[in-house]
């Protein structure tokens, strides 16, 4: 063993890893997003890891990404095939660096096997060579759902999206958070009617984008740098300082819109957020978790309506918790169809990473035991087993201790472990089919018949459920 | 969009992937697995897909593996950097082709975070160069157990291993099975009682264990080989047909201890066979679940106790569709300590889609909604978002179809879906809080008040369970 002990065998870095108790964490956080996009309809897909690069590549920039190639390294007993095969082989394979790319290619493969609207969610892990910083890994987890038409698709799926994010935030249970909605036709509109050329509308918006990262004088600063008038400038700094209730903001739009020139995207946007906002509300989404935020755009060019950015209130510096929105031309990429669509991602590694450091979550025992059946005489370990293993099938999760040492470093075993009960059983009690529960919380004991105690242990362990909430 | 229509976006050879039925299927496997090992207070943990090569490489020999470096590649604009970080970067790093090395390392990282004995379970995928061929992938999901002690490991934990695999194939219920146990001093102390040369005892055990595969001629000719006498030879063939009850062969194998010479380490394995059967048993498996099978030996030479294989009975060519064992020198590589243990693998992918394709197991609808709410007047849509928001707060999964075509058409969709249950409300339904409910299976419809709806469906939904089952 002592051979191999000059490797490095830490994890490589950006690549992180959980311990038991935060891997538990995820997933919780897994399991209950997954309950949240199945009442919807959302059904699982899971692409491979790996594509060939030319579909990975068929979006065009990836922005600043590295993507991880796959090069084969044979095994010394194969060396030979190493020119035949190349070094990265006749065909070049990547890993995926996010979701969306291998959905569109998961449809082009499947078309006829798919029904359509296709609803469809994802939790797999994507790859990015990004630079090691804070919060930022090579590996992370993504939660994804899509929703895509074939030719159409109606604004009521862009209108579930906010009902779905309130859901899953409600569950996990992390505070209050804003679901910030906007439309991409508004701000587009908007800016043709105050006479921006047509030409300048997409870096437009994807300055406005920045205004919260940036502030207000270097994006007024960069709108005079693609030739914004000085009253242009003001007039789209301030309108995306529109503020107001969502019926005030949508009021004042209208006005807008009426007043000014050339508005008919502007009308058609407002008439889009409309129909969401009112699609929201008929999903019983209070009015407190969600607002009209012109500021917003979502940096990538792809989104062709509504878009979604969702902030944690009171830790606005996480950024945007789940963001998404509605695009057009995404999809039907490789097959040459129309085929519009809705999402959300979640980045989850990210996310729990930054909640966890913040102290907003908390990691679970590093166990899913909460019962220990204690080994304190060899030869009662038939009674030990078969104890445990009819807690078991009345659904508990139980560990045998089959430590050798005394019962009191058993204990302690347990209670690093943060396992509440541990069962006692010595030879007087086994005869009597009886057994000593105890509390490790409270250290509390009491004598259980071993008939009655998945019973007994059920009881307390709901009961501890209701304290802790 | 046309522009790209040009690209292979079919799925990179040997990387499967499934349609939402199987992955539904996978899904459900995966959660009754899971479930069945934190009963056993199994931990989850999951290592990156990603470690340095040299952690891989560890074990030295990967048999015919190719493993999968990456090579880092750069976006088009930052091509200058290519130079600087070289094709691959400066530490090599591969996809993890197992689950045992990134485990033995995830314990040498975090040895001071853990509580040992450390039982955990992983369900990751991982990857290898496999060449193309039936049932044969190179990215697939494994299921593994393990539990490692420090210094040393109780017998009993290698009991619980026949006891999870039998909960396990219960609850997935593809049929009659049969875990084979056996343990590796059995093997290695009868050889040696009967003369084979220390240095043949590992090459006799590889060569026994590819019996069912190869046939007795070419083990005897493979025996010959390795220069073991035809006295030897027979002796070796006629101990590994050893059949029988468990007590039989228990029986027979003490029998043989007495009469060799030099069969410390024979008796040494018989006594922990006895230890791990009676463990089972205390575990309340069937005798009809398992037996002692002295022609199983595991290929793979890191196991040095007792081994497992799982067969499917009426399905033997499936192969072992569970399989493990007990090792000593795996885990403590990385930090040179002696760290013992124990554990299992479900070759997920595999055994999923032999299952499939032999019809033992069926996919899955291929969405989780149970219930659509048909849109059947525009107008009353607040209505339809209403009910399928109050019947996914009583739990239920949900499609609410935004479909402007008729009901009949959208009746179809929920058919094509398997959806069993299609609510359908008009004009003087909603004005009676009234809905027609509609089973597709049978046909049947009835008028049920919107606000019993939620319990009717459930009710409906649990017999549907019970005529399934």
């Amino acid at each position: 063993m002592a051979k191999t002990d000059k490797i490095n065998y830490s994890c490589p870095s950006g690549f992180p890893e959980f311990l038991p108790g935060e891997k538990r964490l995820e997933s919780y956080l897994m399991d209950t997003i997954r309950e949240v996009f199945e009442r919807y309809g959302f059904t699982p897909i899971e692409t491979p890891a790996v594509e060939r690069l030319e579909v990975l590549q068929a979006k065009g920039n990836q922005g600043d990404n590295i993507v991880y190639g796959l090069s084969p390294i044979l095994p010394p007993n194969r060396q030979a095939e190493k020119e035949k095969a190349g070094d990265s082989g006749s065909e070049e394979r990547a890993l995926k660096f996010d979701q969306t790319v291998p959905f569109a290619a998961y449809i082009a493969r499947h078309l006829n096997d798919l029904n359509f609207p296709f609803a469809r969610y994802q939790m797999d892990v994507v790859f990015r060579g990004e630079r090691a910083k804070d919060g930022r890994f090579r590996q992370f987890r993504q939660c994804d759902i899509d929703v895509v038409g074939r030719g159409k698709l109606s604004l009521l799926y862009d209108a579930q999206i906010p009902a779905i994010i309130a859901e899953i935030f409600e569950a996990i249970n992390i505070g209050d958070f804003l679901i910030r909605i906007n439309n991409r036709k508004v701000l587009t509109g908007f800016f043709a009617s105050v006479g921006v050329a047509a030409e300048n509308i997409v870096s437009c918006i994807r300055i406005v984008d920045t205004a919260e990262k940036v502030g207000e004088t270097k994006v007024k600063k960069a709108l005079y740098e693609i030739s914004l008038s000085e009253s242009q400038v003001e007039k789209v700094w301030d309108f995306t300082k529109i503020k107001g209730t969502v019926d005030d903001v949508l009021n004042k739009l209208k006005s807008m819109a009426e007043i000014l020139d050339n508005s008919e995207v502007l009308s058609q946007g407002i008439s889009e957020l409309e129909t969401v906002i009112s699609g929201v509300r008929n999903l019983g989404v209070s009015d407190q978790r969600f607002c009209i935020d012109l500021s917003i755009a979502r940096g990538l060019d792809y989104y062709t309506g509504t878009v979604y950015e969702t902030t944690l209130i009171g830790h606005e510096a996480l950024g945007s918790i789940c963001s998404g929105g509605r695009y057009e031309e995404l999809v039907g990429m490789f097959i040459g169809e129309k085929m519009p669509g809705v999402g959300i991602s979640i980045g989850l590694t990210r996310l729990m990473s930054r909640l966890l450091k913040a102290g907003i979550l908390e990691s679970f025992a590093p166990t899913p035991a909460t019962v220990m059946v204690v080994n304190m005489q060899e030869d009662l370990m038939a009674t030990y087993l078969d104890v445990s293993q009819q807690l078991r099938r009345s659904g508990m999760n139980v560990i045998t201790s089959f430590d050798s040492r005394g019962v009191g470093k058993q204990l302690q075993q347990a209670d690093k472990q943060k396992i509440p009960f541990c069962i006692i059983i010595g030879s007087e009690e086994a005869a009597a089919n009886m057994c000593s529960l105890k509390d490790l919380r409270t250290g509390e004991q009491m004598k259980v018949p071993i008939a009655g105690l998945a019973g007994v242990l059920k009881q307390r362990l709901a009961q501890q459920l209701i304290i802790n909430n």
